[in-house]
């Protein structure tokens, strides 16, 4: 692998890295903005997505070196200086480490679950619009090892910059499809024989008394308006116990708390 | 209650307001700046805590006359356009209502300790250096029912403006104290009884076995570094088990974990 110099900020060849935040908008078109080393991992180990190209500043290349033996050997690796380096992103690239990724041709739900072991956690994410929640989410799921996550239509997309920096990679490592609404993922879910919990803050059980059964989901809902009454009808719902008089946790707590509890192991 | 109408920027009535982010630098003075209709009625709510005026914006007064009414009557509710406010400010200010608030005569370490009942859950932070993180774990606290927080010297300010607003105003809800670092946080619980577990991803004991004592105080550190390798030595230590491969939790999540664990009820 020969670094490539880029010495003009105009270059053609790093088009890509060029105004990183406006770049953010296009993440449904399945290219994305990967930061950091750790995410940089993650990266080259992913199955669903590859590196496109890696834009790294000059003095961090040497420390860079056992990263990139895992890339492919084709991949460009351009390097460049921190004033060429942020002049081509539009704001200071503070890790000095960025790439380009983009994603393998995506799967339907139900590809996704048919992939999955007989026994299997997943989590449904229904309208989850913020991106550190996004983020954070997945680095739980990753962290408690589900298999999968559904995103429903209105959840934002977490191939955007900040969501995959908050996930510290696990966006890239946690399969996830989107498709549909909360009641398209339900179904799907109840096809291929998953039991499903929707957790709320009006559940009925406590999280702490369901037990674990091999094929299980975990829905997760927006926190202003929860998840959408149709959905906590038909399904079992959950509630994590809280003090009194304040009511309310994060949904990516909430959703560490409740996985931490479903976990294997 | 007379709202004061504000129609200059310049009006040194409401200097305080002026620049808002600059001010954050402040926190450790004992003033604070609090935003937003929920956090607002927390601080009217606090004992250790007190508002020193109120700005809003003039079409959200009529939302907030059931808030104001818990205020004392003598406080000073200063109305401004949002052209006003956000000059003022110094940004614009999106959900329109701000408070200046203050602290009260802070206690030590073992005057906070001296208020708690027999039966109390303690967390003690090294190094939370995030505003984010710092906020997310105060969050957690009031929802489970933590009775107070101990920060060594080394954490920042949980009544830094964006800590305040994660945390839903959790930081003036859950006591407080900075006192000392990491081992005098350790003598002062020691002192008054606390049984002592520290959360590290080393952990000797699974955190799902360790029972609740009734005198109980959990530390968590720093993501990066960890909790300080004498305390670890000293302490019992607590981890959460997680998948192979991806061993990496944010500190919030452990802790809303962690105290979903310890939590009474």
């Amino acid at each position: 692998m020969q670094p490539i110099p880029i010495n003009d900020p105009e270059d053609p060849r790093v088009a890509a890295y060029r105004d990183v935040r406006e770049r953010d908008l296009a993440g449904r078109q399945g290219r994305f903005v990967a930061e950091g080393k750790v995410v940089l991992n993650v990266l080259f180990a992913a199955r669903r997505f590859e590196a496109e190209s890696v834009l790294v500043l000059e003095n961090r290349l040497a420390g860079l070196a056992a990263t990139l033996a895992a890339a492919p050997s084709d991949l460009p690796v351009y390097v460049a200086s921190g004033a060429v380096m942020d002049a081509i992103a539009g704001f200071h690239i503070h890790r000095g480490i960025l790439a380009i990724g983009r994603k393998r041709a995506p799967l339907s739900v139900d590809e996704t679950l048919a992939t999955l072991p007989a026994r299997a956690l997943v989590i449904a994410l229904v309208g989850i619009s913020n991106h550190d929640n996004m983020g954070a989410i997945f680095r739980n799921a990753a962290a408690f090892g589900a298999d999968a996550a559904l995103l429903d239509d209105t959840c934002c997309d977490p191939l955007y910059r900040k969501a995959i920096r908050v996930s510290v990679g696990a966006v890239l490592k946690v399969p996830f499809t989107v498709g549909g609404n909360a009641q398209d993922l339900a179904a799907g879910l109840a096809r291929r024989g998953f039991g499903q919990i929707a957790l709320s803050p009006n559940g009925v059980a406590d999280i702490r008394d369901i037990p674990r059964s091999n094929r299980m989901a975990l829905f997760l809902g927006t926190e202003g308006e929860g998840l959408p009454a149709p959905l906590l009808s038909q399904l079992q719902t959950a509630r994590i116990a809280m003090a009194e008089g304040f009511d309310s946790l994060n949904v990516a707590a909430a959703s560490a708390v409740a996985l931490h509890r479903l976990r294997d192991g």
